[in-house]
């Protein structure tokens, strides 16, 4: 079973790239101990990871731009400085904008762990950047079918497609870690 | 106030375990590194984790199915799709399966985090393990009682007994960390 | 590019400052691995995030206090425990407190992310202290001003604070991680 527990880093290659005294002793390399960020899949996931963190944002703030040119806001002090309680209200558009993101929330927190997890567990690099990649295009389409109310079911095979990644790292991760419940 | 900062990786045994060949001499045990994917405490957490955000998904399909059989979609482009904008609309059931997916948000995503922590503040495997256990059960049958609609207090017990490892691991973790706020 | 990337502790000093025999032989540097808490950034990062989580899980019990003063469930079973089917309703006070938890998720959940990544590229600890204590003050200062429902903009403005350096953090990361996409 302990084939599924590789190291956390196992290119040492990268470390001697960095500190050239330790690679006159080839024996050194037992003693450049792994860390997380020379993990280049780890690296990648972290990549892919930010950017859906900053998508996120984003439709956050245009959440807040729908809400000041709709005039809909969720709480009486905010309609008060824009105009009046009778702002006080809901609206299609900023309620559209609130289902993308929760609908984020359920999906993209989940894949920071799975992912953050799968990368530890030693992947080839290629196969776990395209897991990374299929899941983080396949959330950037959901997002913009969701906002520009693209015709069903685009939205819904966004959605699928990115879950397929997730599915994968975790039953990965339940196969390595399965000994240890 | 260091007791409390332990190595990442504590049992050395394992690595034992794996490379026989490290046995050897007792003095390479300084250049295995703790590696977190090594840390038996750590894997325990990532397998109750991963089952938890399964079950989260489990959840968000049955969400998709009960929308699907009483015909109540979110988007008016999904009624469209399925029958018509009249089924563009709210339905109690749909909304009973989003309060459990939201409490599920509110409190497995927190774990994730406190349960990460914590693995790495060296615990007690065996303790640990029982505040995995706990959280992850009582979140089970909080999606059970909530998606059955069982009987007060049922779903609130679960919820209850599922935060109190929550609590213990957030507490224990204050104590490792508020030397260095 | 390297230059970003760290390796996960840099601050022998604290190993130094910990294990005074170490400081012996400059060798024993070498061997002294680096782990994940003996990051005091990291130890930082951890701090200020779990008196978050707890201020989230605070949020969740003053919404369910509300829901027992204001008698608005969101569920029928709970209703019919506390008085009848009537209070199966919605509250004003209780959504406020439902949108400040919201908040609290779409924002907080992130930065568990961004703040751990960005721990582990060793920022300057009190560079990196001030970006923690912020957030963390902006999101103590969102939750009160959207519990008590202080006038606007005073939570948009925590808000905002507290996201600055969440883009801050952000963008760190990107910078280290864009050559491993």
């Amino acid at each position: 079973m302990w084939l599924f527990l590789p190291p956390l880093l196992q290119n040492p290659p990268t470390a001697q790239a960095r500190s050239p005294p330790a690679v006159s002793a080839a024996g050194d390399q037992a003693e450049s101990s792994p860390r997380m960020m020379e993990n280049k899949v780890f690296m990648s996931f972290t990549f892919y990871s930010t950017i859906l963190i900053l998508k996120m944002y984003v439709v956050a703030i245009i959440t807040g731009q729908v809400r000041l040119r709709k005039k809909a806001f969720a709480n009486p002090e905010d309609a008060l400085r824009n105009g009046g309680l009778q702002y006080y209200r809901e609206d299609p558009d900023v309620e559209r904008c609130r289902r993308a993101h929760q609908n984020d929330m359920e999906n993209i927190f989940p894949f920071l762990f799975l992912g953050a997890i799968y990368s530890l567990l030693d992947p080839t690099p290629a196969v776990a950047r395209i897991h990374f990649f299929i899941f983080c295009v396949g959330r950037i389409i959901h997002t913009i079918a969701y906002l520009l109310q693209l015709k069903a079911p685009t939205r819904s095979v966004a959605y699928g497609v990115a879950q397929l990644p997730c599915f994968s790292m975790a039953l990965q991760i339940l196969l390595a870690t399965t000994p240890y419940w």
